[in-house]
């Protein structure tokens, strides 16, 4: 964790513990600067980590604030975490269907960023949180980026052992959602019937490199897909 | 516009004139700096307000890349921007069914931080892109902030009319989103049949004050709601 990593953490927590309304008036940028004994761009860069995450909005002139998130069970948009980041406090689990490596089609190929018929990981997962069904999830992974991956991996969160293993940093994410009805597959999958509605997320996530690692399809049951987003302004 | 937000509008033109691929290596501060002859935290901040907008990624130590939104069609859900900057390049009609002043219940109460029977307009409007029903929309704005709205004003982005009637400043906002079936009110509104999927969005949206100006319950015809989120990491 970097000092200013460090710093927002324990901000956070400061929140947290002192359970502070939304609203309330936090100590400023020159004070925190004195507080944490670190250059002025160490503490910006904190407070921009906290606004990212909703933890606080910065408001020139005038100050930086407490914001707080009010809703239980909503799942974050805004930060590439992964499932296992997401759902704090909830047990993740992941149903490994498959995994194995093949090459990529055209449609996997053009999403990241490599050649057609590139080597890549396949996996298959059925996602559950405090064991019920959240979604299916196909994820591509290209071996020049991601080398090795195995079932019991898979059974983990993948962001994590990259993290781990490899020393890789996640960098972004596109994220498209739509929203149609679930066929015959899909439905029998998350026992529902079969035109039930389904969210279907498509994921493209980058290291801090820019190099995409992660093409994933995703389709919730839309009884457990809750999401929040915390945007903020330009 | 500040300088800063000048800036980050020329590089983003700068980006698209030149059709610029993903992971472009763009200046460095130190020359964005010179060229612009301004300081290197309002460069900071420009590069920051195209970061969250999804234009631009920064690698520390490494320089400073394009990023480029590759789907047309899609909604950002990032920015707090309304519908009519959601939708460049297409047309954007609001009908509106209702406006009326009347008083907050317990959940507009709850949601806009404002006691329960404090007067609030109530705002019913079906929207429509390119002539197809994207969603119905019902909002409530609390008559202490926004002292006046009235049908004419609601046929438009009433988010413009507040930045440039009251020089209201648009901070950032929670949003919600869980997936449904219609109900026969719903179905009936959006021309769907009934217990077609529908994508269902709650949003509390703030002044950069960090006060509720707007609460929105919004249902989305699910074939014409097409969402992306360019999501960043810590």
């Amino acid at each position: 964790m970097n000092k200013y990593q460090q710093i927002a953490y324990e901000i956070e927590q400061y929140i947290h513990e002192h359970n502070l309304a939304q609203g309330t008036k936090l100590d400023s940028l020159d004070t925190l600067t004195k507080r944490y004994n670190v250059s002025r761009s160490t503490i910006s860069k904190a407070l921009d980590t906290l606004e990212k995450r909703g933890a606080i909005f910065q408001q020139r002139g005038s100050g930086i604030f407490v914001r707080r998130q009010r809703r239980e069970g909503y799942m974050s948009l805004l930060v590439t975490s992964g499932f296992s980041g997401s759902f704090k406090g909830r047990t993740v689990r992941y149903d490994v269907l498959t995994v194995e490596q093949t090459v990529a089609d055209e449609e996997v190929a053009n999403n990241l960023h490599i050649d057609v018929n590139a080597p890549v990981y396949f996996v298959e997962r059925l996602i559950y949180t405090d064991d019920e069904k959240l979604c299916k999830e196909v994820s591509y992974f290209p071996v020049a980026v991601v080398p090795y991956l195995n079932k019991e991996i898979a059974e983990q969160s993948i962001f994590n052992y990259l993290e781990t293993a490899y020393k890789m940093k996640v960098g972004f994410a596109d994220v498209y959602l739509v929203i149609d009805q679930l066929n015959e597959e899909e439905a029998a999958i998350l026992d529902l019937p079969v035109l039930s509605p389904g969210l279907y997320m498509e994921q493209v996530v980058y290291l801090a490199t820019g190099i995409p690692f992660d093409y994933s399809k995703i389709v919730y049951h839309y009884k457990h897909a809750k999401f929040f987003i915390q945007s903020v302004s330009e």
